[in-house]
């Protein structure tokens, strides 16, 4: 029997796919598993942004999320059933290291930073070697295409889910010098509350599919309500020492 | 007269050679000048790091600081020798742009998370063209290296320089669910004393000169007090929602 393969859990970027590190580049090219996310009857946004990196020896496994939106995710049911798909998924990536594949599994933007990659990881990582290859976040995606420099001197930086109550985004907000408020979706007015509660709705600047076909980037006072893509977030830039 | 160039804000990433971006290693080999910071008398890390990357042909314009250490930053004759500085180095660079050159400026990490290339940024934008590439920020290389999920559901991640007195990083800290104590250096046991008393110094992970030469990873518990190099760090991994 053949030794186990490797799992890399692979940072691909915010979506240009130019922004995939060369190691990213290499260990997918050398790994004969790609393994990915994706909702069910899509390709997925992970599989297009590597598209031009894949062969047509390797193996794809696609992981199909039972579900929709993130709204459900405080329901009892849905977490059940998205404890079954990791582990689910666990298991089926299991299958290919135990016959000697190397697997790379995707994550889109960084793979620690609220990744899917990690309730895998954390399901896998007794068992089989891993290696994580770090990426570009899309939090700096994000700032990059708004050419915005978020961090200066003693400035810390806080990163918010939208998906927080307003009193606790505006608490956080309090204290900090730049702020990122990510997962705004359908939580987006409650972020431009929490936002001007704070003071800082008025240098705060919204960020749309960053690095991807259709960005945009506007002042968060320019930007109508209403629901948000996945792939949006705020940014209030700091202002601390500038010599 | 020619058109000017443009100028490359260029993340190279954490440390190792590998990752930079697919992008930066195209920017860079595009580029007639490669801009980069160092101390005097040092080739300076970020040159290091693209060393492989870099060809005979390149016009290379080291920007030599004129510092040592952080702790004179709120020295008043120090910040003028650094506007000076900043100044006299963005007037080297847009001299290559006004030439016709295009200019890669290198910068660790990613170039709009306290990087120093800000400050030439915000000094030449108005006058000509810039391009962002953003790259693997140092922290996603720390906790990439210490194999540290960090942010997971409805965590919110604080990022803070220990160089804020005490009493502000407690405060900070305590409406964490995840942080990243950056800027260590000379102020370990402030930042040590402010993660005890935020209750976090138990699960806190100390990481120095992450996927460089010489890369160490360490419970925060088993490191001895006394300095830390520049390139370390404090993860505290969030607990959050893991279905």
């Amino acid at each position: 029997m053949s030794r186990p393969g490797r799992l890399y859990g692979v940072g691909i970027g915010p979506g240009d796919p130019e922004l995939l590190t060369v190691k990213a580049t290499r260990v997918i090219a050398q790994s004969q598993v790609v393994a990915f996310f994706a909702k069910a009857g899509r390709r997925g946004n992970a599989r297009a942004i590597v598209d031009c990196w894949l062969k047509p020896s390797h193996v794809e496994l696609p992981l199909l999320y039972p579900m929709t939106t993130e709204s459900h995710f405080d329901d009892q049911p849905y977490g059940q059933a998205l404890a079954s798909f990791y582990q689910e998924s666990a298991a089926a990536i299991a299958a290919h290291l135990e016959l000697g594949a190397n697997v790379a599994l995707l994550s889109e933007g960084d793979p620690l930073l609220y990744g899917s990659f990690m309730h895998l990881f954390v399901r896998l990582r007794e068992r089989f070697k891993v290696t994580i290859v770090p990426g570009v976040a899309s939090i700096c995606g994000a700032w990059g295409a708004a050419k915005s420099p978020m961090t200066w001197g003693d400035d810390s930086m806080v990163v918010l889910p939208a998906t927080l109550p307003l009193e606790e985004l505006i608490r956080r907000l309090a204290l900090a010098d730049a702020a990122v408020v990510m997962k705004i979706g359908r939580n987006f007015a409650r972020a431009r509350e929490a936002l001007a509660a704070a003071g800082m709705a008025e240098r705060a600047i919204y960020v749309e599919r960053a690095t991807m076909t259709g960005e945009a980037v506007m002042p968060l006072k320019d930007k109508p309500d209403g629901a948000t893509p996945y792939f949006s977030m705020i940014l209030v830039p700091g202002r601390g020492r500038r010599p």
